[in-house]
């Protein structure tokens, strides 16, 4: 069994870890730490999680992270840059699921995150953790930065597409997201309240959102033409889930879905839907799979791309826990095959 | 006061006329017709009326409506055009909620509709009921079709900027809408069930959209070059409210907030919002109103405005409501001016 | 016309006040305050009342609170106490829509409110607000206290029987209620966020409301035999409304439902359902009413009540207009007959 | 591996059973019935399931229920008293979640569900399937009756005091339960819409809910004096879950919640919270638990009792499977233990 430990296990994140983690066959949960609820019973904060799991959060200075095989780090941005090179320094395997080691190009990360970073070269040295695009480079990574979760459904809705400019535009890509408001974090914000959330549909981040350079980076390795994008998230009155729906420039007809079948054949989370279906966010709920189809409405030169995935499992802990998989030489599947409740 | 009848008072549209109409200090609601409930007491159905209205719903084939000045039809397509054209002849005033007068094509209209038009000559006479392109005639129509919710607000997204191809690419506009699950109208069908659609996100629609060929007749009449339009709505878990987020490929810069500011300064339902707002559709919900911001990320060649209205009401009702104020010559905004609760 | 002061515009009940104060043809609201948004546009708080209401909030130490007829606290408890009594003495009629003036017993207020009292006096003299138990004395109040939302769902729904100590056991009152989460207000707390509040149902508060000790105050002045109470609360995962199930032993047996129409008959805001209708919190939303339904199951000697209101309407804002209504001689009903929305 | 079949296999607590059984280690879903789908592939009625089920709907008449060790019967009420027994009668054991073999008292059965019932001896054979009652009876039964969803919430929240008489007045209790609508199974009823159920909350069947027979019924077995049980469900606006909420006359003073303890100190479903705590349904979504609190307001003489489940998991699929593991004799929590996911 290795050792597992999660740095900042409080939020939406780190339950979701933990739900996925606990019935893990082949790790165990270490440690989890919080600075604020350090002591405190892990089942008082976690009703749900009472004859699963015991003891008590841990304070990170004290918590024995270097006795770990691998630690997560579901902190707020900021954190890991600081407190996972020490980790890394002593040979622990370190995922990442905040921003901080996503960004090659620093400058850039730090117009966007407001700050100064702290740890260039462990930057330089990070894998970008979405399997489908690095999956070799993951599994002998060191360092994993888990992709944003619009990031991840906008990337997987596009990658069979990017690399054949012949076929699509790719200066005028137009990606309009929506996702529950458990993306926002476990933060006491009146926007995110029930009385304001709940019966109300709304954009945000109209002029430039944080997953967009990390987009665009990835994007861009792929494409042989400059890749330009417009992102538009907006926030759904509910917990969890996001669809994004995709609008692309043709530039040739193919048979679209036979595309993106075949590319996508060995994934074992990526499903593509027939002509006949649309992804809906409920269907892949609690689940670590992303649901996509293809559509060309009226015959035209516009192609409707939706791509639909729960954010806290394959846009954060899931994505994440099938990272580690990768990285401790598990199969890759392991723990991540349960089945969306429906209702 | 003017005499007002509702043919098929039973449903969303109609009860949201009813509120709307019960205290509209110039009109009287003489009859309220519904096949299926005939002679059951209004309250019974509609308890929140209890005290505001009373009567009972009567049989369409004896209602008094040859007695009013006015009928609205909130019936499903293909009633109004069988059913207006006798009153129309008689000089009735008549605002069709359905599609049956939008379309002038009628070919396209059977198209979409699935059924042969019966009154041609009365699709000729109608004026398509958005005040904010036809106003002057609509003041003196005798018939009106008001327009589809995802229309309204795609349009009223949209108008500002359709006279100007040297600003805008026409051919590629895309229009992603959102709408509450209000606008299915009150309907048995498993897909609206709560357990179905509360915790769930999904397009629909994607391959055409029953609304796409009125909204390409309107902006065509606007347009000096060919309007193409992409347009994929979507379902929300809730039950009013739709979003328009519409992508626009622009061919010059311009203060774009003002340009529409300008466009719609005397509108009294319209909008433009400053550079520092979004809208939100609890903020026009119960409301007559339309919110609208424009915005331009990362300074690119891709404009994105959004605008939001209440399905029920600018989206319907209201929109009824409006149109016959106009059509029986009282101030347009009577009984239309109500506060949008929050929360 | 009146002039009006809100002391706290800027939460649920102070928004709930300017809806319903906005339209009302007799009054006009001359000030609000808030210390944190002072200078701020009132509209950019609430873009939902752009184009009703202009000017800023004012800061409380400078408001010309003492130029108003009548000043409205929607203030946490603890303040009015602290800030009325300066403009009671000048001769200003006050509605406090927090707890500081319901409960007669000072320390039985300290008890549960944890504070001590600054303003014994004024307690002695206010008035407890509700008009269908106190509208003599309403009318010519100086101070009204405002009942809390719980406190007049429960004492609508047991008013009828309170006087007939032969007809029901007044010790063994049970009152089950469920609330929508604005209820506690626009606080930024995790407990309310539509991530944790909006799929769930749960009591709270089991051990003891604060709202017990003033139903109870109120029922004893009514009933010969002594009043005993189990109040348990719940939250609903919704914005509005509260259904309160109420369980009373019965000792006879009567018309039930002829009984509370009589009682009720000249209200304007309670409404009486008959066997067949059951109260649900919709029909009540955004309107001052109360409806009320009485069954008795398997012709048992338990009594169930139901008790239907908008928490922020006639469980708060609408209720203290109604009261502006009496002590300014204004028809009772006026600014409050708006129809409920369906869906 | 143990053959299982599913008759009626399309609605809430068929899919249900279907994501409980496809993992569950020691069973394989041989077939699964609907008369309405038969010959349709399974995955495209449920999407979610995708990659986890292959295979079509069967019809009923043509299925090979008779080579399968256990069929779950999840059809409307009065189909299984009819299809069940020639199954029964070749041996194959059988759990029945309608009604049809819960209430041994057959004219009671008549009178609630109205229509004959046309396997009296069945009834008289079939095992109340309440594991946390009749755990040794389950074990040996061919035919087990599964509970309704409200009668295991108020059961389990009642078992540990129905024997002492002396502890609680037996003849005056009440149970006030809140559901979420996936309770009333996958059927097109306007009153399940989304645009009816989901910003509501009512009370429903006040006068008779069909589970109160055998709730009466159930308890009657353990007390020594007569029961009396005034039940009022209400619909809350959410998917799953029920709420329990019990008002208990008491007669003498315990140390309830150590009572509680003892009492299911073996069961390994049912939770019993400290004095802190208040059960949540969220806390139990998903899972196979039931949560318990007890509390005593104002140290008064009603105890309150609040129980939550999932109604489609302990209340229906979940109770099921368990049933089902004492039936074939694997460990009773097999396929039962995931944990509820937060948020």
């Amino acid at each position: 069994m290795k050792q597992i430990g999660i740095v900042g296990g409080t939020g939406y994140t780190g339950s979701e870890l933990l739900r996925l983690l606990i019935p893990h066959p082949h790790v165990q949960v270490r440690c989890i730490t919080s600075r604020q609820l350090a002591g405190q019973p892990i089942n008082q904060h976690f009703p749900n999680m009472t004859g699963f799991i015991s003891g008590t959060f841990v304070d990170p200075d004290t918590a024995p992270l270097a006795e770990c095989d691998l630690v997560f780090f579901a902190t707020p941005h900021g954190i890991a840059m600081k407190e996972a090179p020490p980790l890394l320094e002593q040979g622990i395997k370190v995922i990442d699921l905040s921003a901080d080691f996503r960004i090659k190009d620093l400058p850039l990360w730090e117009h966007w995150y407001r700050q100064n970073h702290s740890s260039p070269e462990w930057v330089a040295k990070a894998i970008y953790g979405l399997p489908e695009t690095h999956r070799p480079d993951i599994r002998t990574a060191q360092l994993v930065a888990n992709p944003g979760c619009h990031a991840i459904a906008i990337q997987l809705g596009l990658l069979p597409l990017m690399g054949h400019s012949d076929w699509i535009d790719t200066q005028h890509l137009i990606a309009n997201t929506a996702s529950g408001v458990s993306g926002a974090g476990r933060q006491a914000e009146i926007p995110l309240l029930l009385s304001e959330a709940s019966d109300n549909f709304k954009a945000y981040g109209v002029m430039g959102h944080r997953h967009l350079p990390e987009i665009q980076q990835e994007l861009q390795k792929i494409s042989s033409t400059p890749v330009g994008l417009t992102f538009v998230p907006h926030l759904l009155p509910m917990i969890r889930g996001i669809l994004a729906t995709i609008y692309i420039p043709i530039r040739s007809v193919q048979n679209w879905t036979d595309c993106y079948q075949s590319f996508y054949q060995s994934e074992p989370f990526v499903q593509i839907l027939d002509n006949k279906q649309l992804p809906e966010t409920r269907m892949v709920k609690l689940s670590n799979r992303c649901q996509i189809a293809i559509q060309r409405p009226q015959d035209g030169d516009t192609l409707v791309v939706l791509s639909a995935i729960d954010n806290l499992v394959k846009g954060a802990a899931g994505q994440a826990v099938q990272n580690m998989n990768l990285m401790l030489g598990f199969p890759e599947t392991t723990g991540l095959m349960n089945i969306s409740p429906l209702p």
